[in-house]
């Protein structure tokens, strides 16, 4: 049995919980930590764990094997570092922070714990995704990765939030990563316009975006973004190599097709948003953190790769402010 | 070069000049017969043909090789008749006729004539309905046509159109017997209601009807017809058996999907009618029969299909008089 | 909280014990029955519940509100009339029986005990085939639905399944009737052959069926059965009518699309069988039967539904063996 | 009646001389003039027409109307200057010329001989790419060009193609500038790797390739390319915006979809090539000059067209070296 410590009770912290109470055998909830006890305290009623007083009582239990981070962002880098410090395997939600220097030090600071580190790369489950990367195409010669949100988060969010490349297309950096294997990308090039709310400009940030990364071998990535697709969430991969393609398309509510006078074979807009679309794999990443904790062996997705998401996502910034394409290095420090 | 007469300056008939004069290198069309010359003298003008005063003369001309009988049904058996005694090779619209009598008369009437007769079932040369009956899905098992018009033809058609079953379904019952290939039809059992136009019951006739039959083999074939589906023509074919399963799906105008805040992947309505659904197959009917007929062959879809179609239909509208599946014998004389 | 006694521990009672327990908040697995207490230990042992030593023990506990019978068939009746006796709410699998007599029976010997009775037909809770019952087509017109197992059962079970229509067939009877609302089918015509395993028909069985009904309305009604589709568990419905149709498409493990030299837009196979299939439906037929428990209503399928199915596999096997369509009354005790 | 000169007796040639001899009634094939005066008998004796000794020959004629300049690239300026000054109406296939200043110097050539000019980017006339151009998507944020060849030329037409940005996304430089009306490209970043054929790096091109490129309302537009797709010709366009998203998919030959043991769904490859992809859109291209020139108007593609598509490709070309996006001005001379 693995016991749990969760940091954060909000919406995403409350899935966490119920899947750690609910879905997994191996799996307990032991306490859970709010800057809001009351908030804590309706996760910790409803899965019979413990209201921690802080985060120390939340990692003082040597009962206490794994904590899950819910926490807001840049409460991220500290508690990873106290809980590996603590000896608790940690699976913290993206990203690790927004400041590559934090993440870096971070990065030293835990390097000697020997604990798991796995980061909320949800999409890395998804079983279509995953089928994707799991299809032999040939060698890998074009992937395109469309991302897009059902509608924009309010400008309180967007201007913690690091910016669309940092909060957004991070799971898209992640995943290209996530099927290019040990191709690493070298260079990338993003642009972007904010056209679903103009007022994001003033914030410095943009709501509509593409990039183009190429990767060692010669293999070529595009992503594109928007904040608003107002048929649904919006999550496509397309492989493309020698040997052939392969997609993973959208998922919806039912298999229902409609006929009338206007349209045929007409489908329901997809699931709403990563809750719905991405619940199956919030579950299975749950699923690996166990069993790699459980196995002593280190989860799939750990924070370096947190980290080379964060490094694309600024060289993405970079290349949008400059209109020039930026080199990478991911094997060291870069920026 | 091949040398036609067309009986008949109507809508079929027009659609059948055009693909003889201007499609095919090797066809001629040299005389248009109709009772209405004004008519005849249209399709004549356009593609350099002469007008016929009569049936005779567009049979009596030695130049002529083949005869394209688009005229009304119960003028069929007649020019069947005349045009093979003539010597000229047939092409005639389905069906033969409406009464089996006069069809068997016709059989015995152009036996020794030797000519090649062809009867104007289209939707055997269709490209995706072809495909479905040479894709291998090892023993077919289960066959469903799927077949509506997208509106109903006035009373005054319907009142001369022998039936839903003799005109619309018969389509439906040689397709059955193109993809079983050589294995018969054995037994019917067909019903239907007037739920489109309720009045069509006051004529004897449905607009609604399904057909079950049953093959020597033991396979079995569902068809379905209505004569009003909102969203146009709908024209499918499924294929199954012991090794898979095969589709013939519709088509439309254009290949775009639509997506909105109400319906995703939305394709367009689908293709009109058969004008539109079967422009291409009109063309490869004609093909086949020109290939056939300078090729001194017998076409693949001859006047023993036509009867065959008939005796199946007759054998629906029996079966949906009595409630009772009906038994047929396609090899001889049946009903 | 809603107190369950299981009654079957076989493969459908373990999935049954897994909903109750772990996904239905206000649902506990009391006691488990089987004759073999030691599958029955195997579920009460993971879910906290008691190995109930006999049925009458199971029903004897005050504090069990509810019953879930996933006994073989042939206990059904017995294990119904029990429990409503007992005044405990019943949730049992389909067929109530394969025999008409019993049913009816039954019917009266329940008719006073005012429980809740709710018949296992999961199909009508499944979101695909519910949003096409709950989709606006206009007046129903025809309805074609495609139920095909992967494989074939062995021999064994196939003797005491009651034949297809009474064991296969069943759940499609039901959909129908569901789909159709209060529009009652009269007249049922079947027809059968044995050809994935021609052994069967010694059996007196057939694998591969299709029938047609036809319901007061004058809609008509298509059902095809196969016991073996190679490419999985195919179940399909086509709701057709005066402004539209509407489908429910199969459902796959994921949503990839392949493409290479040999085929384009290819996906993986269906999911696999019933349990992969209707997951989701079983759980929400659960949390259905819990909630009109709870709220002392009925369920919205119920033993007269039940009864209504069996009504029509009777017919449907009278009518493949007579060869003549068989009219069903199903408002009173009919054959 | 228009009377054509066809300049260019090879593979596209032969296409247009098919379609303007066979499928326009108002047109017909006057002239042919090719290199090889053996290639331009072919299709002279096959229409009916005449093998001009000279350019001067097929110009002279007074009673020419128009002329279709199917020759290679570098004969296209020379011919479309004789052909304005000689009075007769244009339709060249693309590109005008590799060079840009060629491109220049024609535009004055010909400024004032008022002759109707149209550049054959025959996909304009694609009726599923013009749907998505037609279909109201609210203010346009993303345009998606996918488009892919079956297979690599060979070295010797590599070699004087002008690289793959003048010879293959040309199409789809010119497709973008359709769909974004007048929302004028402002800049371009450019991408490629020789993957499919990596002997294409001496000769200095590529044939994989990705370009992002921003519009002056900010909208964005993404092309990718690859010159071999092992499943057929991938021509797809999707164009996102603020209402909503329009597709169009890829053509097949037949609606066939396949299912077995290991695929479900599964449609055939793709149409082979443009010749076939496109074949109604050449005819349709072929109607809208024929229209333009007997009503006396501009053909709604021109020569401006041809101009802006080549600066819009050199400027990806130029990107492509320099690692940098580059500012186009297609008001105006830019490079």
């Amino acid at each position: 049995m693995i016991n749990f410590s969760l940091f954060g009770a909000g919406r995403i912290g409350t899935l966490h919980a119920a899947n750690i109470a609910a879905s997994h055998p191996r799996a307990r909830l032991a306490y859970v930590y709010d800057l809001d006890p009351t908030a804590a305290a309706v996760i910790a009623r409803k899965y019979g764990a413990t209201v921690a007083p802080s985060v120390d009582a939340a990692l003082g239990d040597a009962a206490v094997d794994a904590v899950l981070i819910a926490s807001p962002t840049n409460t991220h880098v500290q508690l990873i570092t106290a809980s590996a410090r603590a000896g608790k395997a940690v699976l913290c939600e993206k990203p690790i922070d927004l400041d590559i220097e934090l993440v870096e030090r971070c990065r030293k600071d835990i390097a000697g714990t020997g604990v798991a580190i796995q980061i909320g790369f949800n999409r890395r489950f998804d079983r279509s995704h995953r089928a994707v990367r799991d299809s032999d195409v040939g060698a890998i010669e074009l992937l395109i990765i469309t991302s897009r949100d059902p509608g924009p988060p309010p400008h309180s969010y967007i201007k913690v939030s690091g910016g669309i490349f940092r909060d957004m297309t991070i799971h898209d950096f992640d995943l290209a990563r996530f099927i290019l294997r040990d191709d690493p990308i070298e260079e990338v090039f993003a642009t972007g316009s904010a056209l679903a709310d103009p007022a994001l400009a003033k914030l410095g940030d943009v709501d509509t975006a593409m990039v183009v990364m190429r990767a060692a071998s010669g293999a070529l990535v595009h992503i594109n973004n928007s904040r608003r697709a107002v048929y649904g969430y919006d999550q496509r991969v397309e492989l493309f190599g020698a040997k052939g393609m392969v997609q993973s398309e959208n998922l919806r509510p039912s298999s229902v097709r409609r006929y009338d006078c206007h349209v045929t074979d007409a489908k329901d807009p997809l699931l709403n948003f990563f809750i719905e679309r991405y619940q199956q794999s919030y579950l299975d990443e749950l699923h690996e953190f166990i069993d790699a904790v459980a196995g002593k062996r280190r989860p799939v997705v750990g924070f370096d790769d947190g980290r080379c998401a964060l490094l694309l996502a600024n060289a993405a910034l970079e290349s949008m402010r400059s209109g020039q394409s930026v080199r990478v290095n991911l094997a060291s420090r870069a920026g």
